[in-house]
């Protein structure tokens, strides 16, 4: 009894997808003629110039190589000397990204606890416990990461209300936006979601992903704080993340940053992955899925049946010690595919 | 008296030409659909098979996003723990990244005096009078630019001679080859003169450069000694080298791989520059601008008409105690590039 | 209602403790004439052979000059490049040394649970799983601290279990040993419990406190894997630890390791801290303190009585969630100030 | 013929002689009973207000454990992210701390060039000509050596023009004064020389030397720039610095500043270099050794009569390619040690 036809693309990961017809179009329209390295173009002003639109006020913005590499930039900016970082104990920093903040920062990562991929200003407030203490590493910046690692959002709130904690004692604020597009996108607010997200909340620097959403591969710190900018150039050659043909990084956000692509290739990624949930839930025991906030579900699936369809379609694993997966949509994740894999769903499941 | 129309390149850098077509060709032809990210795709695959077969035997490739990142990932593959790295004091890690390799290696950068951008086996002779004394820096690797920052060449026996005198007292030897294809071109024996300089000389590791050789953005790590490649894929992630959406790193590095394309291009650029050599060495005194290795030449020239002609067609200071500058080639400089720059040349000199 | 006489030492710590007489005599025994630096004279010598004699058999004795130092630099010695440290959440290195190890090694710790301040088998091999994918941070080293932070021991079939646990997958083994004077007489086998317990398990490098155990100031790391150790000496000047007048470093392990002076020493603090317990268990609640397995017990006291106790009577919290306080006793530490102790306990405690 | 009997002190190095019996006295006095560990104590208080008083301002204090560790604990303090050291070429920072302070700032340092030890205002003009380009290491810190490892001294007038420059370029200044001590016994001033060489100059942080003067082991960093000293506790734990029984590093330097012996000491180590060279300067040849400013003197010596003398009494060699070699005089050379060293140079010159 074989598998239906499969879907065009699969739903491994956002990074899995390729980068979206306009960003390609930019990259061509850009590369005619000479135009110095290092971000001497005007390709590179522009897009600080739509930077500075998008969030409504003068912000430095460093484009960046990839995405631990913007991490790594943005704590560098943000910490002083002897300064740890405080994070979730799932934070891409903490845990994907192989010791490279420890490594190329020389600073500790302390794990907070955290549900759902988010973490409480009651945790933060107990690891600034340790501030004072000449023993103990000094928390110097709060890393929350939007939308989390989990497929969750902070909502602007509890942004606030961290920043807030965070400010107060000294620390100064990262956010990891990997997927901020997808977060803001869920809030639905428009570009005044980013604003309130993240401008209004007092966030100091943010990682600004752009490869998971429909780039080929550009990311971006953009301080908001632009007293902590002030060595982010040399920060990030010294960081290995500045590019010599700049223009073809800043082409690709340039393309999405107009009319407010980004929003829209988020939002699509986050309704196929509603629509995927839709699906697939009622093929599902209950409670086996839950609904997304964004681009991401994480269905219990026996382990079995998982097996088969993943060779069918691929995606990864999540939790393998609760039988748990994770289906990602992206930029380019179609209706047809969700149906298609939904059909592979109830296949395997004999629904 | 104005100046005559002006090239359609200037002559700043070859990291200021865009990216050449073939290349580009490449990237829309990845472009489709998904793949899995971090380099399990086929043209990984396929970029990886091309890089065995150009070196005439196995290597551990790790494909970069920069020049100065790739520097970073080869020391670190080749260091071991409380080592040295060797290097010319007017070396690229010495001078042009911003303190990288220090801060993500935590490693001194021991510069030896250079002659012309090369080093000599007495220098590193002399510097490895240090080995086994406990209060020095040990060194532990050779680092060599080919072709030189400039723009001269190493030949193949003094390459030899130099893994000689640095294997013999235990040291790896690491080749800066972000013009790498250059030196290869300025050999002229062809992928056999690669093999030559490299493998039967017994370097260790190259950065093989691939941006200011027509590729939009892409570095390749080669470990010919494949015991030490053993940690890399770790390190690149570490020191931020890992592009998650790989396909498009690799699709550049196989356009230019296939048919000897990278030859061709860097060959180009390298009889452009001879080209201009011979245009504008008439026009100026006797001694002012030497016959070039590869794509770059260092005329002296008077400041005032250096300020004029650069406002006409950009190019860099080089040395600004001695008013020498620099004018560099690309795989995109036009015969007609350089007849209209040395008609700019004879204005302002007013030949 | 005044407080009894005060006891002469009070229970902060092992290091609020001065140097034991024979320390100093030793030392000034050493302070005579001169003595090339760096480790170049007889009494280092001297200190190496005892160590040699200790272990039974040939090791690599670095001295250094803290703690914090001395794990530093055996951890130095034992990573690979781009590896992580796994330790208990609990362990001096993760919790009181400020992130040194961190900044020095740049590499990742990797907290595991712990309980009573150990590590489980099971735990390492969970945290094993991530050996092999190049997101995450490799397991390099396990770190185990013997005695542990909460003033328990691990017994020999644990540490043998977790050595091998750790080898099998290609770790190496430090043992944090500022305590291990307490840990071994704790075990009561002398000199042949070392060798059970460090040299028989398959231990690759110890940090041998001195300090906390009647010195002035002086840690040993001790590599029993002696390939290991062939960058000891350049790691210990690159890692702040090479002393330059040694002798006086020297000189003091001497005095200690003679005559198994340092086993007596430790026993007689954990003595007292047996008979702390017995004295003062009984003024207590139920439960309120437990058994000491070295030379440290974790009271739980009415904050007031341990405020008034403390004024009188200096130590430190422990768990301030939890109303816990840690009395640690010292070489030094006599009956008399034991039943003084208890006899203000009583006092404060109204019994 | 045999040789005359030997000095009872070496000239090797200051750190081959043992510690002034003062210091010793200061050690067994402070060895009673407990004290709080990490500077809780009150010879750590008594240090820190002798430290004051000596720069005749409110200075912040931190002692540490080693010479390299201070440099690099006194550098921490004083670099921000991305900057870089301007040092002497000969600097021990640069040459004699096998790359502890790359390795623990992951800072580069940049070499300057150097005459008799000492760099020029002009050098360090040069070296700041890269601020403010993105793809130079950025200078942030000026370190100069005083006494410089060439046994010269800068005048006051000298460091005042180079603090005037580094600060007027955004640098600050720190003073490796491992031989400060020697430095201004030289000046002659006193107390008050200190005090125009180094606060009336504007200097922010210096490595105040112990060792070298008479300590068993004991350096300080001294912070004159208050604001820059906020984090230094954190910093010194994190550079593997912080002594725990720190009395008996507090009690050394508190012996040493007592009654300016200090500079007696320094003083008569420079008085016996003096006598040194006056005595044996009449046996060599016209310029073979030169005036000493300070405790050292450099002579050139035929290498067979170097190699009988240093056998019959131990000194180092200086430059090996020069037939120059180095003695150095202590705080315990005797009039008696120069008479016989003396004896045995004419003896093995044969005058």
């Amino acid at each position: 009894m074989s598998m239906p036809p499969s879907p065009a693309c699969a739903f491994a990961s956002d990074n899995a997808a390729g980068a979206h017809p306009l960003v390609l179009e930019a990259l061509v329209e850009a590369n005619h003629g000479h135009a110095l390295a290092y971000g001497e173009d005007r390709w590179t002003k522009r897009c600080e110039a739509l930077f500075d639109e998008l969030f409504g006020q003068p912000v430095t913005t460093l484009l960046a190589v990839n995405g631990t590499g913007a991490n790594v930039l943005a704590l560098a900016g943000l910490l002083n000397q002897a300064e740890a970082v405080l994070c979730s104990d799932w934070s891409h920093i903490n845990v994907d990204e192989t010791g490279a903040p420890e490594r190329v920062l020389g600073a500790k990562l302390i794990p907070l606890r955290s549900v759902a991929g988010r973490v409480s200003v009651a945790e933060v407030e107990r690891a600034c416990g340790a501030l004072g203490n000449p023993h103990h590493a000094q928390p110097g910046v709060l890393s929350l990461t939007q939308s989390t690692e989990w497929g969750t959002c902070y909502s602007v709130d509890d942004i606030g209300a961290l920043v807030e904690a965070a400010h107060a004692r000294g620390l100064r604020v990262h956010l990891d936006g990997a997927r901020i597009a997808n977060a803001v996108a869920a809030l639905g607010h428009g570009v005044g979601g980013l604003r309130e997200m993240v401008v209004e909340t007092g966030v100091d620097a943010i990682s600004f992903g752009g490869t998971k959403n429909g780039l080929f591969g550009a990311e971006a710190v953009i301080f908001l704080n632009l007293d902590l900018a002030a060595r982010g150039q040399y920060l990030r050659k010294q960081v290995n993340q500045l590019a010599s043909k700049m223009r073809f990084i800043s082409a690709q956000f340039c393309a999405a940053l107009e009319d407010g692509r980004w929003l829209d290739w988020a939002g699509h990624a986050n309704a196929m992955a509603s629509e995927l949930h839709r699906a697939t839930a009622p093929l599902l025991p209950e409670g086996a899925i839950g609904s997304p906030e964004v681009n991401s579900v994480f269905p219990v699936l026996p382990s079995e049946a998982a097996a088969t369809l993943r060779d069918w379609c691929f995606f990864w694993d999540w939790d393998t010690t609760a039988d748990q997966y994770r289906w990602m949509t992206a930029w380019d994740t179609s209706p047809d595919d969700i149906s298609r894999f939904a059909a592979g769903v109830a296949h395997v499941l004999g629904r």
